[in-house]
């Protein structure tokens, strides 16, 4: 058994090879590029672990965790151009540093290759898996669009932003557990179970990453707490004061939305505390973490091969950065 | 056996439902417009074409020709975007009706759906299918950066256009064919003949492109003649022109193509025909043409078997419009 930072590396040396040839390089090294800006590799791994639950990880288990980085890379390629970000990591996107057109190509061309390796697996497994990669990477692309949607949308709820959330981003932790499993030989129950885990460690994920954004201490956030205030990003933190906020607290909220005023961070965050959005946020992301913890219990698994996977739940909810 | 006529109209019978579920319809809506335009289906009868080469069309045929089309059609949508080209058979695009981020993820998601439609296939075939189909996907997108990268290249030779005109155009006529071939059991030195058959149409077919584009009437062609003209565009006639004009001719040439003066059209149009350039281009097409029915008949199949596919072979290369 391995754990995620052993996983991480070791899935990094097989990962960090050519998956492109040289020429034409105008459409190859912009991949290349963004390959470099490497990342933590977290849905990879969780498909690694999710196989190693069963037995030594597999070729196939690989190569279907290289499919999956190449794809995840991919979404990441279009979404920066759909949400014109400068900056990826710290450093600049596809678009900006080439232009739209080349972004849009070479995102479409790692997709293909993402393809070429979930073609590469054991035949007798190839049309579970590619089903699941379709699905899944259908919803991705419906979530995306949903939170796109969301910008001009009034109000939000919560389930709404919940599914959104589920699509544009558990899924595909989800999805990457549960191939991992099938590789694996995993039961149908057991798969279920992971995939059930994964969507609730996305959630656990996202709820941490909306109460950074607003909470964070910025040294370690590495970036300016109060983005998505200040973008009148819908997050969790957003959504739950809106539906919870009455009267003149409300209005306040309200108007601080239609303005960018130099005190707009600080006092959107004084009525998140005031409301107690903040606490409801710590006890929602636990109460996510809980329930994928629950369903790795329930897993018919030997105890001691699901610590890997437990731990890395909890370091993914309880990170500062 | 069937005609072109009749196996596009059974395609189109097949083809024309729904393939993307109602929600997000901000999503598929933009999907189902831009499939809802139409166009020949030659790709996916291509496919059928072939398949019935070797016996009755099967249902994997069907299958691989859905998938083509829809790959096809993701091709064209994010190109339209890359070229911004407002207009796509005479409808506004996918970006322009609705937006380019709508247009990018309409297009991921219906490349995502043709990848569906391949899995659907027998399983002893997934997998070299799949292989072709990623290849040709991969020569496709390298084509659109080679076309895009041509814009700012002086000069681009006769060879680098074919080149680029191979992979861009040719290659998914090909291997339309040849998956066509392989799900009807085609051994491999037909579907060999295949494929380079369906290159060489494609080739045939972008010669008479070029040249209609110049030379065209307007009427049947549906649009102004001279638009390659107007835009610089690198084509068969502009390359071999600048290849084969001297002197005074040359330096006319290249003067007219740093403005854009009234009399640019005519006066380009003059030059081709004074230096050959389009009975050259006849005789280029009848080439290619003649090439790939070359390669029908060296086919070890019955005779009458290839007639519908030379028929087509020959309609597409001697079409005005």
């Amino acid at each position: 058994m391995h754990t995620f930072e052993e996983l991480s590396t070791l899935f990094s040396e097989k990962f960090d090879i050519a998956h492109f040839p040289q020429e034409p390089h105008t459409l190859y090294e912009p991949n290349n590029y963004f390959l470099s800006l490497g990342g933590k590799r977290l849905r990879p791994v969780l498909c690694l672990m999710a196989n190693e639950l069963f037995g030594e990880i597999n070729q196939d288990a690989w190569n279907v965790a290289c499919a999956i980085e190449l794809f995840h890379n991919f979404t990441l390629i279009h979404d920066d151009i759909m949400d014109k970000a400068p900056l990826r990591r710290g450093k600049q996107t596809v678009h900006t540093r080439y232009n739209e057109s080349t972004a849009i190509l070479a995102g479409d061309v790692m997709m293909i290759r993402a393809y070429e390796y979930i073609n590469s697996i054991d035949i007798s497994l190839i049309q579970r898996i590619m089903h699941l990669f379709n699905h899944t990477a259908v919803e991705v692309c419906e979530g995306q669009q949903l939170d796109m949607d969301f910008e001009q949308k009034e109000p939000v709820t919560f389930d709404e932003y919940l599914k959104m959330i589920t699509q544009k981003t558990s899924v595909l932790l989800a999805a990457s557990l549960q191939m991992g499993g099938i590789l694996g030989g995993g039961s149908l129950g057991n798969l279920d179970l992971l995939y059930q885990a994964g969507k609730k460690i996305g959630l656990a994920f996202q709820v941490q990453d909306d109460y950074l954004d607003a909470f964070g201490d910025p040294e370690k956030f590495g970036k300016q707490a109060g983005g998505d205030i200040l973008a009148n990003k819908k997050t969790f933190l957003l959504i739950r004061a809106l539906e919870t906020t009455t009267g003149a607290q409300k209005e306040e909220l309200e108007a601080l939305l239609k303005g960018n005023t130099p005190d707009k961070i600080a006092r959107v965050l004084k009525i998140y505390r005031d409301c107690g959005v903040d606490d409801w946020a710590q006890q929602l992301k636990t109460r996510f973490l809980n329930e994928a913890l629950e369903h790795f219990d329930d897993m018919a698994v030997l105890s001691k091969r699901k610590l890997p996977l437990k731990a890395l739940a909890q370091k993914l909810v309880k990170r500062e950065q």
